[in-house]
């Protein structure tokens, strides 16, 4: 196996975790024997847990040591709840490291040039693109930004409608799309909607599997506006935890959120126009259905921009067909 | 090369014409010699002028002899403004045909059954899919429904807005979208707008290159409603033939254009919409900007669905990136 293709192997791992691992990144790991043969594979553990690469290691044992191991992000350096990764490393002999992204988190970071000093082969960068945009991308906006990367989804028909003329909505997207979202919403720390989504559609905004069971991991719920929450509303049942917060103002969510990381903004019409009038969207995941429904409903209103030339410029960097459906992701053009 | 190779060159050819073989078919043909090399390959000429198989034929010359065809249509069995290209097929002593869609038009048809009788071996449907929803959809449409193919193209934002607040729309897609625009245009008979849109945004309406120059075959310009079109308007300039209907219906338009066969629906979000409601619409073709603009102009408005239940349901057909857009192909689901 290629060293990309083992680096892709770690990356498999990091998107198994992702989600689960919250306040540390989803990071994966391949340790290989020093044949090339993969002898461990891991993920980051729930907090308090093992990292990445101790997961992996232990998986090895004695045959890691010579190997090498290919990790998403640098193997870190301090004591937080969990020995450095950079210890068990070096004492399982581990001759080459190869790692993806640097650690931005100076209290973390040093782990390469730790490895070095002892002798270890160090190498950066491998599919750090990919490890950046994929399953570390929004753990290094909040590193960079110090706020949670907010993800606004919607489901929309080819005309951009979110609802017929009467409001009804269920559904636009196929099953497929809709379980897609469910992954989404299982990797996510926090979904936000507005208090008009909840009294319209009453959704438990939970994640569930295909068989309507919850996912070991559930987001928590936050409920934003002034619009009073019924104490019967799906949103409070006992899923998951639900944090109301009484205002319109998106930064005001933001710093409720501040200690989130990967924020998936399901709200209505409004509610997204506020979030992106106010410029705190990161990524845009739009599930396009193949129908038509014309009408006044649209998935967003006002965003702020009086003229083409002031529209919202994004990218394009993800045109996926999922079912029947096709999902368009954007980034900040 | 094998047959479906052979065959995807026919269709090539056949694409190339298309457009241009009004009010015949665009058909590709390609002849191979003996030892399955190709010798000639030829799309059918504009009116008066030989048909694909003809044309492919001369190209080959001496070497046809014994050789194979590959055709997109059943070849013709009739006298029109040209002989039969069965007569041409055998006269050039071709030992087999392949053609993929069987003509459907009576006085046409018979070509592979005199074929077989003279001694030709005959196989029909390969690739029949690919050429039936490709060069020859909008021609095979015509000849089961008496009625043009109509495909309705519109330029929309990510969250469906075919202008800014203020009416602005140039541009919102990019140039590679737009030059695609242009080559289907330059495939068309007719392009189609309402009144509102020669008032709004004065268009040409003409197939142009990228430098700006006509490309060799202009489309007809349909100017549909009841408003006063301009005299200065530049649809009515010197670069194609336009006609104007007076009318909101249609079925009317649709009578008034009986004798096209590929009619391209370019009209604002009212015209839009009554195509639509009246269901004579057969392909859509969406060309999404990763742009957002909110607002309140979509690109189409009411198209009579009250509920999510009465939706317009098509299916995707297409999704190819271009440049940085994407073009959603859809048709009837």
């Amino acid at each position: 196996m290629t060293a990309e293709a083992m680096m892709r192997s770690a990356i498999e791992q990091a998107e198994q975790v992702k989600g689960t691992t919250y306040p540390n990144p989803p990071v994966g790991a391949v340790i290989a024997d020093c044949d090339g043969q993969i002898v461990g594979v891991g993920g980051t553990q729930p907090t308090g847990g093992p990292h990445a690469e101790v997961v992996a290691l232990r998986a090895a044992g004695d045959r890691a040591k010579g190997g090498a191991a290919y990790v998403t992000l640098e193997p870190c350096n301090h004591h937080g709840r969990t020995p450095p990764c950079v210890d068990a490393l070096l004492a399982a002999g581990i001759s080459s490291v190869n790692y993806a992204v640097s650690d931005p988190n100076p209290a973390a970071a040093g782990g390469a040039q730790r490895l070095t000093e002892s002798g270890v082969t160090v190498a950066a960068g491998l599919l750090a693109e990919e490890v950046a945009q994929g399953p570390l991308r929004e753990w290094l906006h909040k590193q960079r930004t110090g706020l949670p990367h907010v993800t606004w989804k919607f489901a929309t028909s080819v005309d951009g409608r979110s609802a017929a003329a009467d409001g009804s909505s269920q559904w636009i997207t196929s099953e497929a799309a809709r379980a897609d979202v469910h992954r989404k919403r299982a990797a996510a720390d926090a979904i936000v909607v507005g208090t008009g989504t909840v009294f319209v559609d009453d959704p438990t905004l939970t994640a569930r599997h295909g068989d309507g069971t919850l996912t070991s991991h559930q987001p928590m719920r936050v409920v934003v506006g002034m619009r009073e929450v019924s104490p019967d509303a799906k949103v409070l049942n006992d899923d998951s935890n639900t944090m109301l917060i009484r205002t319109h103002d998106p930064h005001e969510v933001m710093r409720s959120l501040g200690d989130r990381t990967d924020v998936l903004l399901e709200g209505g019409p409004t509610l997204a126009g506020a979030f992106l009038r106010a410029g705190v969207v990161n990524r845009i995941l739009a599930y396009v259905a193949p129908i038509l429904l014309g009408g006044p409903i649209t998935a967003v209103d006002d965003i702020g921009v009086p003229s083409i030339g002031h529209a919202q410029r994004w990218r394009f960097d993800g045109i996926v067909p999922i079912g029947p459906d096709v999902r368009l992701s954007l980034v900040p053009g």
